[in-house]
């Protein structure tokens, strides 16, 4: 068994976008979509403004014992008329770094999501996972969460 | 072959949720979580109020030529840090009326969305349906859309 790395789970500042954009650029899906370069270009930082300042969307990062960021996910959480009106949340972008995976990590971001989802008025939290992503699957199963829809999506 | 309707997008107003409720709850799925009641329960309209603030969320109606409701669709745009930064777009509790069904309204309320998400920089649009719902999957393949993700949710 691989030893479980408790980490802190904090809002994303600023400073910590090269991190979250190196661990979205370690992927094989995601990664040709990304640009990797220094500096980063300001694209993502105006993202990032937009997602600080958006008081419905969450961007977290995972930060371990030593302060180095090793995980994030972002949340989104939406009001809507259907349920009574219930919100929904829905979660992306979950990334752990690559030496850091299998301890958990994951885990306790998606957990998070959950919980402040929950706290913040929803009945539901989805999220899209690619179909080759099995694992990913697997281990959002594993969370509780049912493969109860196809995810359909267009790209511009 | 079914004559086309043609229908108005616009958006929805505090006066539609009435119309906006019993689609929603005209459906095998949706219908048990929903409260037809006389007056509709306040949540209802809580949740319109909460919808209508968000410049980030558009919920519209389609409106036939005699002014009568007959679809809605929510529309969430969303920043985020991957794909250089680009919002993506989620579309939400897509209803046509049941007499109104199999002539065009639904393509016209979705074509609306891809068009809308686009225009608010979005690089990919997405949703989640059930996979029983397999019409509905073939007609958003029919509009472009990929089978490429698992929708995976939990409920509270």
């Amino acid at each position: 068994m691989t030893e479980i790395k408790e980490v802190t789970i904090r809002r994303a500042r600023r400073e910590d976008v090269g991190h979250i954009i190196a661990m979205l650029a370690d992927d094989p899906l995601g990664g040709p979509r990304e640009r990797i370069e220094n500096p980063l270009p300001q694209s993502y930082f105006r993202a990032f403004e937009t997602v600080d300042r958006n008081p419905n969307i969450q961007l977290v990062v995972a930060e371990d014992g030593e302060g180095a960021v090793v995980g994030c996910l972002q949340l989104c959480t939406m009001p809507g008329l259907s349920s009574q009106g219930a919100s929904r949340g829905l979660i992306e972008d979950v990334r752990v770094a690559s030496h850091c995976r299998s301890r958990g990590i994951g885990e306790q971001l998606v957990q998070w999501a959950v919980v402040e989802a929950r706290a913040r008025g929803c009945n539901l939290v989805e999220l899209l996972t690619h179909h080759s992503r099995v694992d990913a699957q697997r281990f959002y199963e594993r969370l509780g969460f049912a493969r109860s829809h196809v995810g359909m999506t267009i790209r511009f």
